[in-house]
């Protein structure tokens, strides 16, 4: 067991702590970041170009001083959901705890940023669904990529694959994408600007009063 | 799909955003939060005050300008492991996504405070590989009140119900708890300054270069 020596000033300190049996209020949270958590949802086929966003606006966000984290299937699937496979009931589960990791992330008061391809319609409102019955802001942001440029794109030779019969049950292919019907923004293509991209979505976080203006923001 | 107007002195601002493909690195959150991430791992018997302990440091480290989160039963239970029980094989895959999960709230900068039981050596053992591997700073912090001061406490009435039969499997009664060989910490018991409590684990922090002194922080 460690103990430490403790100094009178220290320990004057020390008196005026008492138990909590409660975790910190999330208003305690919002004042210390300047910002509300919240979670940014990015969906769309494989390729469309959902982490190049997601990893822009996470950079983005940390240079004008705003908390975010983006959880993908990097730090993702070969942690938390390295015993899921690729059935449906996985699939399922895969979006699930997602969803429930980026609640946790939204309620600890960082723009949680999740680059997955959820196909399903239903497990995203799910998501969508337990951030808003916690009171946090849930926002869907579909880069709807057309499937002949993710083809064209293809970085990992995984469409080539699918098309060759190579791997089954490959989104665009073999497996349905479900848009969604009512995304806070949609992204055609990201063949634009990665500012204008960027931009874009942190005037939604500001509109939404997510993030607070801090000087030299915009 | 939402477009936005944009004023020439946001293009310009926006033109500077360039495309990233991976995430922020850990030094960047660093600088931002003025902190390093990292888990701090509580274990101790059924009402032994680990929650108590690991919500008072909250509100502690919140209040000192420092971003910690509690992971605990209230919230991961009824929400991430909602769907795991507590047989032998649930109770290890109940302690490896806690391990997951703080495993990357640590990598995002937090200081991640986890309260369970978490009776198994194997488990805890896990969760601290995983962040060691990653870089990431874990400690262990065996809260070692004695059974029998557990069972006098009950808040719950769980040790009542264990020692008539009514539950099965209760950790302290039926059920081993494997004490840690080497924590980080031990405290013998709550009984004593809230603050005392608090303000080791924080000079522990300190030592460790986790936590950098800001002006009147102790």
């Amino acid at each position: 067991m460690c103990t430490s020596v403790w100094g009178n000033e220290m320990e004057k300190k020390a008196t005026n702590v008492v138990w909590h049996e409660s975790h910190v209020a999330r208003v305690d949270r919002e004042e210390l970041l300047k910002q509300k958590g919240c979670t940014v949802w990015f969906t769309g086929l494989p390729s469309s170009g959902k982490s190049t966003i997601a990893f822009t606006l996470e950079h983005e966000l940390i240079r004008l001083g705003y908390l975010a984290y983006v959880l993908d299937g990097d730090n993702i699937r070969h942690g938390l959901n390295r015993n899921l496979g690729f059935s449906a009931e996985d699939r399922e589960e895969n979006i699930r705890r997602i969803g429930e990791v980026s609640k946790l992330f939204a309620d600890a008061g960082l723009v949680c940023l999740t680059s997955f391809i959820s196909p399903y319609r239903a497990d995203r409102d799910r998501a969508r669904r337990m951030h808003e019955d916690a009171g946090l802001p849930f926002m869907e942001i579909h880069v709807s990529t057309p499937v002949s440029t993710c083809m064209e794109r293809d970085p990992k030779g995984l469409y080539r694959k699918a098309l060759n019969g190579e791997i089954k049950g490959f989104t665009g292919v073999d497996d349905p994408y479900e848009a969604p019907l009512h995304p806070e923004l949609e992204f055609l293509t990201i063949d634009q600007s990665p500012g204008l991209i960027a931009h874009t979505i942190l005037q939604e976080l500001y509109g939404r009063g997510i993030l607070t203006e801090k000087s030299g923001d915009l």
